[in-house]
């Protein structure tokens, strides 16, 4: 691993299972456990070939730690300049500028880069929130695209994901389980079917806090699996060791 | 509590913590922890009065489970005939009968008896498979029409609870997980917005075997909240607490 030349106000977080390390800015936004556990729970096929899109890649967190569980191209689509620049800077940092690539766009504007129809894999860690009237606006702008849906909304990140992905192509998501109903719609209408879901739940008697949804484009209708719970945090409030093996165990091995 | 007078080939399944119960068949069809999570799931609003309708009522097991936690009028739609006079004998039994009644008829059919838009609360353990050329014919009917969508599927049973159900009236469900794309379809197509899931895990570490639904008629779109998850055993096939005290502990409070 080459020296990390952080800039002011940077940091470098690191993912000791995947031996990857993120430069992150507090000030702009920083990934959390949602992209740890998206990375962790997308499934690659073809053993680790293939193409994987990770859109609104923020720092590159999802698809760094993604990257090293394949061996196939990693493209991340950000639209934010800086972040952007982060990752790329990343990219290099953990040696993976062979395969994996930082592109500056609008997701929706992504395919004079990437080819519809030709994408094995699509990861997003989207952002989480409606945009309402009374959506504070008072938010960094960072914060406001990362986590409203400002740039992008369900609806479109559906159609985009379904237009990049080849046929039987899967779409790997993390979201909030309040928006469950907008995913089953939003990803129904544009041909991604829902095939497995898992729950991470905050501790074993909390409501769940994040929703992991795989669906793949021209799926069969029906048969979804709920996958068994994440639960997060102890009631000491230490991980659990099912979140501590994800974060500090072995590599995440191709199942 | 009066004497069961069984009749041959008939057993008494007793919910020690409802103090209730349940004449039942095993040759028929008989209820399971799916119908003892449902009526523990089901929230009774204005502290317990109100009107609740059990629609497929079976042998009366949810209505009679959830009739202990209320002081309103139960009904119990059944549209089997001897499961419905099955269910009558064991609302007698628990001299329950000033409060609780038998309906025998189609749930679809029911509106001579229940006035449109009159019910508070709509519970139902619907038959959970969709109904396919490959589905095994020779099953005995009465386990047919209470497993597969025979006599009502899910957009039928949707639109009989909307039409029941007064505004911002109740509706819960119990069903399998693989259902859950339809379930969501069916309910925001009839009005009913889901606003709480809660899945049940057969273990720790398996795939969730039930969902346990409850939306409300015309209820405000998005906002689904995912309860704490119930794991039903523990890794030596034992009851886990949770559910002991569900089964066996005190009885059910209205919260």
């Amino acid at each position: 691993m080459t020296e990390a030349n952080l800039q002011a106000g940077e940091r470098l977080d690191g993912l000791p299972s995947q031996q990857v390390n993120v430069i992150q800015n507090p000030d702009m936004f920083s990934y959390s456990l949602d992209a740890v556990l998206l990375a962790h729970f997308a499934k690659p096929n073809k053993k680790g070939r293939g193409v994987t899109v990770d859109l609104g890649a923020g720092t590159g967190a999802v698809g760094l730690f993604y990257a090293k569980k394949v061996t196939g191209r990693v493209m991340l689509v950000e639209i934010q300049a800086d972040l952007a620049k982060m990752a790329e800077r990343s990219v290099k940092l953990n040696q993976l500028d062979d395969r994996v690539s930082v592109i500056h766009s609008d997701m929706q504007e992504v395919f004079d880069q990437i080819k519809p129809g030709s994408v094995d894999t699509v990861l997003c860690n989207p952002p989480y929130f409606q945009v309402k009237e009374t959506t504070k606006q008072n938010q960094d702008e960072h914060y406001q695209i990362a986590r409203h849906e400002v740039a992008i909304d369900l609806p479109k990140l559906a159609q985009t994901a379904n237009k990049l992905l080849k046929n039987k192509g899967k779409f790997f998501m993390v979201h909030r389980p309040e928006r469950l109903a907008d995913i089953f719609a939003a990803l129904t209408a544009r041909g991604l079917e829902v095939k497995h879901i898992q729950f991470v739940y905050g501790k074993a008697d909390r409501e769940a806090n994040m929703v992991l949804v795989e669906a793949i484009k021209q799926g069969r209708a029906g048969g979804v699996r709920v996958l068994p719970p994440i639960i997060a945090y102890t009631a000491a409030n230490d991980y659990t060791k099912q979140v501590e093996k994800i974060l500090y165990g072995q590599p995440w091995t191709i199942e």
